[in-house]
Parts: structure tokens; sequence; C-alpha cells
């Protein structure tokens, strides 16, 4: 089928993954270290970014059966897993494929070279405290790395003030995201304050959004029906997005149907959700790749701009005498400055960085200091994004295309 | 049970729609009388506003089963329904109780004093040709009255201009709804633009909505959780309102259910939907009651108010000269009169009526030609507040209370 012959194996995925990586450090890096792009827009890329296993985060109010989907999932507990019908999990746990089962402190995970978990440090000590990761060895792990979370507060229990940004650090695992599963029970349906702060905090990753109606075998279909219709009914306002997003209603852990309320079509219902999910969660690998390959291409065009625009100022500045006066001058006048690169290489006006953001960093340097556009470094990435990527997505994603 | 033993019978809500006739008559009418309360906000009631049956509108886009839901209610067809896959019933149709089975034309139905269809003239007679009224006898329609109405056009159909004041008239009869059934099929859930409008044009009424999911044994359990979960996401952002509408999922015709696609607990979940439906229906006269006392004390209400504006508006003009001069004054300064009023009597200011409406209907009246305030016939508006109305829900509603 159409479906079955896009599909691109594993061995596609990580021979595509490698083939970035190289392009990156012979061509990309070298113009992102040149103009300091690391600096002003984001950091140079490591192994550990390129080598991340897709993530799937898990969110949604306490007890709605976070930790234990995570576990359903992997036929076992991971290290430090902890479920029961109070909150229990109180951080975010990085579940992820390790050569022995233990548990790493969030400290020690972020000054970890070989994990991509270095920016969360910016959430300070109070959430590294509250932060941990556990390795285990298994075959889903070799694929997918989860992500388990503090339950959602609500009602009285969302004054108890938490000790760090917590929609900071879910907008910042959800950009790292690949699926983002939203649980929900059929007796916490409620979204709270904190929840719709969570929800708005995934903006811009709306596609990435699945929810997740659980333990839909503790009340009857009639029940189900109501429960399920007032979900969707707040969910709609709360997302705010046309596209209706998709709802797997179902138990998800290892018990057995409650097929007493529910009947035999529960039943049925339940393990056709359930088999659609794992479909969904089986398609993340290569979904990954793909948004892999566009967010490096996305990048590759910023790390151009970044360099027109650094080496444009250069330009500008007196060969001799006057240079803090120049620099200055530069800086008050940036936008107009942004507009005449934006003129002189025919460049989207909406991809130009935030001026305000741009001049301050901008401060911190001598602009004299940096290089001149050289042609090559440019030519070098136009190469790799006209020639080199198509190539490499053409030699192991579709043998016959 | 709590609930049952707020029940009334059919014989106490015929007595106490007599009863407020007949304060009505008494206590109210001579009011709004002698001030012209008929001019500037509503007509006078007649016996027939009284009289008339709890009404059902059903709204929906075309071929969703509105006719066909009234002919399943009624175990029979109407005079001049018409059902079909195609857009069929193609006008507004009055479904009541009458001794034989006729077909009404609008123009007549319009101009006859003993049916409450007067205020549509207002659409034309456009309008009044896609209107019409169907009388038969029957027990379901000694209770509740069924307005079927055109279906909602959609995609391309729109573009159809409708000759008449489409959700101008679909506001007309919301207000004199007691229930607004919104019909929706598996295969027609967009809510087009007219149908936004239709929904827009139901404001203030949220309260009369249900929405039904009719023909949901065309498809199979995980295809209908879908669209249920569709409508409901759409519907929460349309309607606007943080309450859940109530979604009645079933399919209402004469046919068996199709239990091929759904299975046995399809079936069972569509009877029970289908039983709350009917018991839904079987309270509107009851409800309907509760609402007619609710708008006659409003109205009541309003009718001391506009006497107090009016009456003030006498007392400032001059005994002899400069009249013309000082009616003009008031006019441009009515907004100011009606502060005043509102201060000298203690009113609260939302139930003070539009100004410039207000003004307009205003000019056309000689202010000293007025009545002065008779401190009688605001007591006798006060006394049917404060002892007529409860005593009559005292004797009739609850023997016990
Ligand atoms: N599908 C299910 N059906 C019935 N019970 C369940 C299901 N999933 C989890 N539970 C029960 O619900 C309770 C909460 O489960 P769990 O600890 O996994 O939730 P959680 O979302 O991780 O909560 P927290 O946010 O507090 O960490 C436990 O008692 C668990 O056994
Ligand atoms: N519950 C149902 N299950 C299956 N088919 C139905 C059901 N109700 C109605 N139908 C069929 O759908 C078609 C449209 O029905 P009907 O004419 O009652 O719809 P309508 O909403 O009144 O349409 P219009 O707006 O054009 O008047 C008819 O063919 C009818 O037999
Ligand atoms: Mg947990
Ligand atoms: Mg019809």
């Amino acid at each position: 089928s159409a479906k079955s012959s896009k599909k691109i194996s594993a061995s596609s995925v990580t021979s595509i993954i490698d083939g970035l990586k190289r392009l990156y450090i012979q061509k990309l890096k070298p113009l992102e270290v040149a103009y300091r792009f690391n600096d002003f827009v984001s950091p140079l890329l490591t192994n550990s970014d390129f080598d991340a296993k897709p993530m799937v985060m898990l969110l949604g109010q306490y007890s709605t059966g976070k930790t234990t989907f995570i576990k359903h999932m992997l036929q076992s507990s991971y290290p430090g897993a902890h479920i029961g019908p109070e909150p229990t999990t109180d951080r975010f746990v990085v579940v992820m494929s390790g050569p022995d089962e233990r548990s790493i402190p969030g400290n020690t995970v972020a000054v970890q070279a070989d994990m991509p978990f270095g920016g969360l440090t910016n959430f300070g000590s109070a959430f590294l405290s509250k932060f941990e990761c556990s390795t285990m060895p298994h075959p889903l792990l070799e694929h997918i790395t989860f992500v388990d979370s503090p339950g959602v507060l609500s009602g009285e229990k969302q004054r108890l003030e938490r000790s760090y940004d917590f929609t900071g650090v879910t907008s910042w695992f959800a950009a790292k995201s690949d699926l983002i599963l939203l649980l929900f029970d059929p007796h916490k349906l409620d979204i709270s304050d904190e929840f719709k702060r969570v929800i708005t905090s995934l903006k811009g990753h709306d596609d990435k959004i699945r929810v997740v109606l659980n333990k839909a075998d503790q009340v009857d279909t009639q029940q189900l029906m109501r429960i399920y219709g007032a979900l969707m009914w707040s969910l709609g306002k709360v997302l705010n997005i046309p596209e209706v997003t998709r709802v797997y209603i179902g138990s998800f852990n290892d018990q057995p149907v409650n097929n007493v309320v529910n009947g035999v079509l529960g039943n049925e219902l339940f393990e056709r959700e359930q088999e659609d999910l794992l479909t969904d969660l089986k398609d993340i690998p290569k979904k990954a790749c793909d948004r892999k390959i566009n967010e490096f291409v996305k990048r590759a065009r910023a790390a151009k701009i970044h360099a027109y625009i650094i080496s444009h100022l250069k330009k500008q500045m007196p060969a001799m005498m006057g240079k803090a006066k120049a620099q200055q001058k530069l800086i008050d006048n940036l936008e107009g400055e942004f507009a005449k690169v934006q003129k002189e290489f025919h460049l989207p006006a909406g991809d130009f960085p935030n001026v305000e953001h741009f001049k301050d960093v901008l401060s911190g340097y001598n602009i004299d200091k940096f290089e001149k556009l050289k042609p090559k470094s440019i030519q070098a990435v136009d190469d790799m994004l006209a020639h080199d990527i198509p190539n490499l997505l053409k030699t192991f994603r579709n043998p016959y295309g």
C-alpha cells in the first residue's frame, strides 16, 4: 500500500541521523562557530542531540495512571517508579535505555554531555532536585524514551506553590518530545488552572498532543459517553485549534478490562483503541526522523541569516577610527540594518531573529572582531541544503523514489 | 423521592396558567394600557399567549432526520410532512393539536388571534409563504407543539440566499420555545456558517438547547466515538458556554436499531438515550409552566418600571407654557431622567429599557397627555407579585409545601 511503501526501516533512520551528524560537523557547524550562532540563537549541537531517542511525554492530573501507563508499555516497572492512589510521582523522570537498571539524580543528568538535558539547568537546582533519569535495558526503550511527570494539581492543591517553573519545564520537554500524551480518567476530568497553563505551555506543539481517556472501564457506557463528551467539549476550548485531537479511550494497565459495567463491546472498543495507540507509538521513530530533518534544515537557514547579519554589521564598521560610536549606531538602528540584509539577500522577514534579544547579545561583542563574510562557507551550507540532504533522504528513505 | 414530590400535574399547570391569565387582566394589563407598555416594550398578552402549548423546535442540517423525528414521536406523519434524502422540508411548520388534519398557510396563521404567531408578520410575506401550521388530533400534541424547520444549509448551498431573515426567525421561535433540539447525523457533522449564525441566534436560550446525534447506528462504535468527540469539540466552541450541552445518541425513527455495526451494546445505549430524551420531553410542560411564571413576573417588573418612567416624565412637564420645548429637553436628557427614576424608586439599573429605542417611541407621543402615577395601580401589581402569585403556586404546585 501507499502507506507501507513510505515506511522507513530503523537502520535507515540510523543512517539518516548519522548522515546529518556528519553534515553538521563538516558544513554547518563551521558557519555557526564563525558567527557565534550558539550565543545568539541556539547552542551548538552535540552528538547527544542527534542520538536522542524519540521522546513521549505523559502529562495529566495525579492518579490518572501515567506511571502505570509506562509500566504497562514496558511490561515492567522502571527503577524508582511509584504507583498509588495519592499523588505519588513527585518529579520528572526520563525513562530511557541503559546498560543496567539505575536512577541518576537530575543534577548529574543535566551535566552529562552524552545526554540532551543540559538545557534544564536553566530551571535551577530546585527543579534539578525534582528531576531524574531512570535507565534500564529494554527493547522498547531502544526506540522511545518516556518522560513521566508529577501529576498536575487541581483545586485546593494548586495553592501549594511549585518551587520551580512547572510550565516552563513542560514547555521545554514539549519542544523535545515527539508525542505528548494527556491522561484523564473518568473521575478526574476537570481541567484545573494549572492544567490550563500546562496545556498553554504546549502551544506550537499541538500536533504532538494525543489524549488518553484512561480507566474507561470503570463507568458504564452511558456515563462514559457523557464523560467523553464533556472532555471533548472543554478540550476543544482549551486547546483552541480547529483540528480535533485524537482521544484514545481505554484502560492502559495490566489488569484485564472490567467488562462487568461495559459489556463485550466496551472490551472490543478498548482493544481497538489500544491497538491504534500502539500503532501511533510505533510510528514515532519515523516521525521523529522527519522532525529532526525538518529542524535541521530550519536551523541551517537560520544560521545562514545569522551569518549574513553579522557580516553585514562587520562591513559597516569604519576601517580605523570611531569604532565604538559606529557599533553603538548600528545597535541603535538594528531594525534598519536587518531590513537592509533582508533586501540585499532576498530573505523572508519572518525568518529574522528577535531584534531586542539580538541587541542584548550583540552588546557583549566587539563587532569589528567578527569575520568578514566568506562566500565559501555559505556555499557549503547551500550545497548541503540543495544536494547532500536530498541525496541522504533519497538513498535511505525511498530506494525506488 | 425529592424529584417526584416536585412533580406537578397537568391539571395544576392548567390551573396556574388560568390563574395568571386572570391576574394579568385584573392587575397587570390596566397598568400596561395606561402607559402604553405595548408600544414601548412588548405587545399586550392575549389568551393565546397563555394557552400556547410548550414548544419544541427542531433545527439541523438537511436530511438529519428532523421531520422523521417528529413522525417518530407522533407515530404518524403530520399533514404536509415530506421526508427524503434531499433537502425536503422547505418551510417552518408548526405541528399542533387541532380537531382535524389540515394544513394552514402562514399568512392565515399569522393573523389568527387565537394563535401566538402574530409576531411573525414582522418577517414579511416572503417568510409567511414559507411558514405553515399543521394541525391534527393527537394525545402528545395536547401537551407539546413541534416546530419543524427547513434544513440549515452548508457548503455551496449556503450561497443560495434565503428570501427572508432565517436567523431572525429561529431567534423568534427560540424565545417562544421550551426545548430546542439540534439534530446532527454521523455524515453531517460540520457546523456551517449558516448553522453558526443559527446557533448564535439562540443566545440567551442556551439552557433550552439539547443535541441529538441521530442515525448513530449507521457507523461502528469506534467511528461513533470519533464522530461524537468531534461534535462535542466544535459545539463547545460554537456554543461558548461552560456547561456541557446534553447530547442524545441514537436513532430516532421507526426502524429497529441496526445492530450489525454496533452490536448489542449499541442497542442498549441507544435505548437508554431514547428513554432519557422521552423523559426530558415529558418534563417540558412543567418546565414550560415555570418559564411562563418566570416571564410573567419579569414582565410585571418591567411594566412597573415603565410606569415609573412615563409618570416621572409627565411630572416634569410645565403646567401651561413651553410644553414642546420641555418635551424635547426631556427626550434629549432621557438618560439622566432614567437615572433620577432609578434613584427615586431604588430600581436596578440593569432592568431599565434601551434608551435609544425608548426615545424613538416617545417622540411619537405627547408626554403631557399621559396619566399621572396612580399609586393604586402600582399597588395592585405589587400585591400580585407579593401575594397572588405565591398563593397560586402554593395552592396548585406543592400541596404540602
Ligand atoms: N487503567 C487503570 N485502571 C484502573 N486503575 C488504574 C489504571 N491505571 C492506574 N490505575 C490505578 O490508579 C492509581 C494511580 O496510578 P498511577 O500512580 O500510575 O497514576 P499517576 O498518574 O502516575 O499519578 P501521579 O501523578 O500521582 O504520579 C493507582 O492506584 C493505579 O493502580
Ligand atoms: N434515525 C434514522 N436512521 C436512518 N435514516 C433516517 C433516520 N431518520 C431519518 N432518516 C432518513 O434520512 C432522510 C432524511 O430524513 P428527513 O426528511 O426526516 O430529514 P430532515 O432533517 O427533515 O431533512 P430536511 O431538512 O431536508 O427537511 C430520509 O431518507 C429518512 O428516511
Ligand atoms: Mg506517577
Ligand atoms: Mg424535514
